[in-house]
């Protein structure tokens, strides 16, 4: 008996041993150079809110039901009008070209493959029209902006234009973001000198801790009137991304949004910020199913989603998985890691006694 | 064997040093292949559950009383009529041949040695009739099905006519297992090939995340209504296994069980689900002793069992510690871990001034 | 200024660097054979109430006052109409020729030096008349009995008439302990091999785990009708050792105990037993001043002295301390644990505010 | 794209790699010897209160809002009269001589050319006046004193005369402090040679653990009608340095001070005392806005200072942080250092959604 069990010529081959997305984080590691790793990676600071993104999943625990007859999973719903297969996306993030040459016209093909809608990165490595022409599914738009008030309002014109169904206004970035990983690796320097694009422009030449003694600005001129202005000329429905209380996401509503995205920007901004996943059920208490409520930060198992789903949300953004399958395999590694989400949240929807995102509710999870 | 101890003639042999269920687990895995002794000992995706199942105990904790005369320690009990020597059942588990050539045959020689009943898993790696021939305790049976009534019916029916006492059916096992270790291990392609008989039929040839993006069904169709109809026909009591809810307590015991089992199957299946001990209280609580209420998942120490008895349940059942006995040590190793738990029941009964199971209530434990 | 820095010949003698409590147990773990030193410092089953004893201090916080004018610190008490310069006494601990060849009486001789009373233990390694004329502090008496009632009477008599001024009956013991690390030392057999005289009798040739299934007996005879009649025919206040509920204190009170030592016996018994510390304010609440409460189990800084005093202990006794002492630097070594807990105690009060032991209450710490 | 990756001779060079405190708390245990390091750095017996320091900032949980126009951040306030650039202070250490010979004049060019004032220490390795030559900022002077009242009298007269704008005494230090570091190291004997001044007097030749049982008494004999007295004489605003419960924080002000420090003095005397950052909310509640509630012990980061603020801290002090950047880099590393918290301090700000001071309140944070 031991025999067969000492090593076999059938045994899966290696690529398929990425079983889950922190498999294809190693990998990724494993691959790409350490600037580009760390920069997809790190957080802000003492990387506390990156750690707590994970840890505060482990607080809410399932109360299973069974003989339920669970034979049919349904994972479909339709948001702002658009039918997805799957309440998981692929979350906005910047220059993908740092961990593929092909960036995100690979990521949106990937995407495309696992039938899953993407969200383009004001800071993409490669133009709206260029992402749009790969996408086999509806894109939405991310917007970074500033005090340029026209170029903004052409800038969303032109992503509703190339066909974006939504727009996901970034709050959570007033300055720049405090990440020494980036800075220990000369990420500042590095994109200075090698790129010459308008893109990386948001990496300024002047350095945090400067003779000024303040940070380096970043989007922080915007206040709520802008969201009026911006919901008043765009023609697809405004998210409103980043919002960790419930006054703000009461205030967006006030304002416009057509939805918010609780989001601590994968814990990328503000070190000491609470994650997602705590926030997540005042703010769906207060909104009190007026407007979809989304999130992200920290998301890696499809248990993970399926928590975040019992609790309100209507969807799940992924940021890092799609880049560490991005990094690792190319477009089929960002079709690897959806699709391992996917069934994931499709199994543990079956072994809890859920067949459809409809009979997700809190009495799924006690929250400790 | 004998010269790895440095060579003391007066120390103890080699077996009488393994003193407690942690042994015979790091014995197993020193002696069984790696894809066996993972089978047994993993648990589903991250093994949260699993961990947690061995965490919580520690926050009961005893309030023990002194000066009671505890010179004599009964640790009997009679369950559904049938009388036992102890509290402490072997768990069905699949397979035993993985870890033992005589698999379900040495494991009932050992379980009867020791004088414990053990529960015959539908998966095991030998047909019932063959087990119960070696039975020197009442055996149970746990059963696994799916949508063939008739054959599910059969199967029970042939339970019962080999003397099986109790049904036990498994609840919390809609689809397979996610267990990355088998996968890592290639232990699903290995079934496919070196084994023919249906026994292991439940390992089908599609992967997890395989192109459907589902997970693979197992009793997937099953609802209560499969309840009333099986305590119809089964002439002996019928226990749920896999509660984790006083809802589905209360369900079970409408729809006819004459017990449950508070499982959530050694933390192999739906990760994120809780320990079985912290749900004990209120399950206990709503069943308000309408019928015995069993546990396991997790159980290493007599001292755990203590605290599941002193919460309410009236029995605790042990998988992976006969496992791990037999991996080590074959029949005997099945004994001894059996005798081993018997005694530290006792002991710690003892030690906290309690003589028999009657005696056992709340005031023993503190849960913080 | 630099110079002196580097390295300097008038550094302190490497026996003066022994500064606190830990490094006695240090010295004492590199100088003894592995089987004594794990004999004093081991616990029972997984170590879980051992390692509490430690941890619950660290939920118990200090409110520190200041400018109280603490120049004069007093750490004398009156116990029993007995003087003692310090509220710490050296518990009672079995067997010390096992660390040392001089035994309790290097210990006896230590902790006079140190000027703290000492409690003789039945299991001592030398009689007691032996130990008390070594003695120049006031001894009290620790029991183990069983169901001998007349040689426990006579053994009583003996010790008051050696000028014992308490006795301490030890109650949390009515079975053997199960201790691991002995029985993986061989500790058993040594003992019936090595000592010929009665003192190691409770040692038995059957081991835990023996074919009766069941642990061997120590105390399990007896009740509280034997406090009745040890408290009649006693000249001397009993103490009640062994003490983790109010049920049990209040008990003790009833049948004629003087007062009460909360103990779990050092975590050498029940594990998963609560840390002394964490049920203390609870006790001490149920006696409501009627008797004294003494503390003992996982002391090892004066700290951890002041925070038990501040909760309405009475005195602190100390176990394995003076052991490490002893395994270390023989009588000297007994006297400098003793006398670093002593300052240790002192320096905590005066930097807390607190100049008296009457100044103790529990304004000085917080529960967490 | 690879390429500039892989390395790039335009990276930072070394010593801009200093991005945060714990990178200059590294540089400087790189470079001091251990016994200086150690007197910096090192705590109280256990060093669980210098743990707790930086543990319980992360039960403090921002709730960072957005939109809200934050381009323009100001960090200036007010206090006791005296216009700051930030609400960072240099905290009052010794004897810097032993990190860097230019010792205090190092520290002070530092601050000054960050803008930040400094807290002089009574036992600085320099007189007062030298130290006060090279200040570009207002000085505070810390006092120690003892029995001797027309000394202390005269010491604070001095400081007022030399320009100091207000008189910090410290309160938590009656004895000695018990650091195990500084005894294993030989300090005290290497005080008691090397140095003839009166500034190293406070090290006595009598070792902690002496024949006579009792720590040595450094500010015993101090009670509040000391702080009468000194309120009485001092021509500046005195604040109580050590301030632990909000009863010391209400005596303080009964007694004549115009503020007060809540300190722990960096876990550097009783070991167990609370964390500051935990008694803050409840002192600031005591206090009720009367006099300026400062704070210091565990300040590490931006983040740390503004959480403080956010519960109602008028201004930090930080301690270790400029020791470091002294013992690593001279007046330039105290300089950097102070700019690293200042540029956090409004990063965070910033990120938070709050551009000035008087905008802080508790709605930023969540106290778990």
């Amino acid at each position: 008996m031991a025999a067969f069990l000492a090593g076999s010529p059938l045994l899966a081959a290696p690529q398929e041993q990425l079983l889950n997305v922190f498999d294809f984080d190693a990998a990724a590691k494993a691959k790409l150079p350490k600037t580009a790793y760390e920069y997809v990676s790190g957080g802000a600071w003492d990387e506390w809110t990156l750690r707590r993104n994970r840890t505060m999943f482990e607080r809410i625990i399932f109360q299973p039901r069974f003989f339920r007859q669970v034979d049919k999973l349904d994972l479909s719903l339709t948001l702002f009008g658009q039918k997805m297969s799957m309440p998981i996306l692929v979350a906005p993030t910047g220059t993908h070209a740092l961990v593929h040459p092909d960036g995100e016209l690979a990521t949106v093909r990937g995407a495309g493959a696992a039938g899953a809608s993407m969200v383009v990165s004001t800071s993409s490595s490669f133009p709206l029209e260029k992402i749009s022409a790969e996408a086999r599914t509806p894109l939405w738009f991310q917007l970074y902006t500033g005090p340029d008030a026209e170029g903004t309002k052409e800038r969303v014109i032109r992503a509703v234009e190339t066909g974006c169904k939504a727009i996901c206004v970034t709050v959570d970035a007033p300055y720049q973001a405090p990440r020494e990983k980036d800075a220990r690796n000369g990420l500042v320097r590095v994109f200075r000198e090698d790129s010459g694009g308008s893109r990386q422009r948001r990496y300024s030449e002047e350095a945090p801790g400067s003779p000024s003694g303040l940070p380096m600005r970043f989007q922080a001129t915007l206040n709520w009137s802008f969201l009026d202005q911006l919901c008043g000329y765009a023609k697809v429905p405004v998210l409103v991304k980043g919002i960790l209380t419930k006054e703000d996401a009461l205030l967006a509503l006030q304002h416009g949004a057509a939805g918010g995205v609780v989001s601590n920007h994968g814990g990328r901004y503000l070190d000491g910020a609470p994650s997602t996943i705590e926030v997540l059920p005042g703010i769906v208490d207060a909104v009190q199913g007026r407007a979809p409520v989304l999130i992200d930060s920290g998301f890696r198992r499809g248990t993970d989603i399926l928590k975040a789903l019992a609790i309100g949300a209507k969807a799940v953004l992924v940021g890092r998985p799609p880049l560490w399958g991005l990094g690792a395999q190319g477009q089929d590694g960002v079709r690897r890691v959806l699709e391992i989400l996917q069934t994931e949240l499709a199994w543990a929807m079956g072994l809890s006694g859920r067949s459809t995102l409809a009979e997700l509710d809190r009495s799924l999870v006690r929250l400790e």
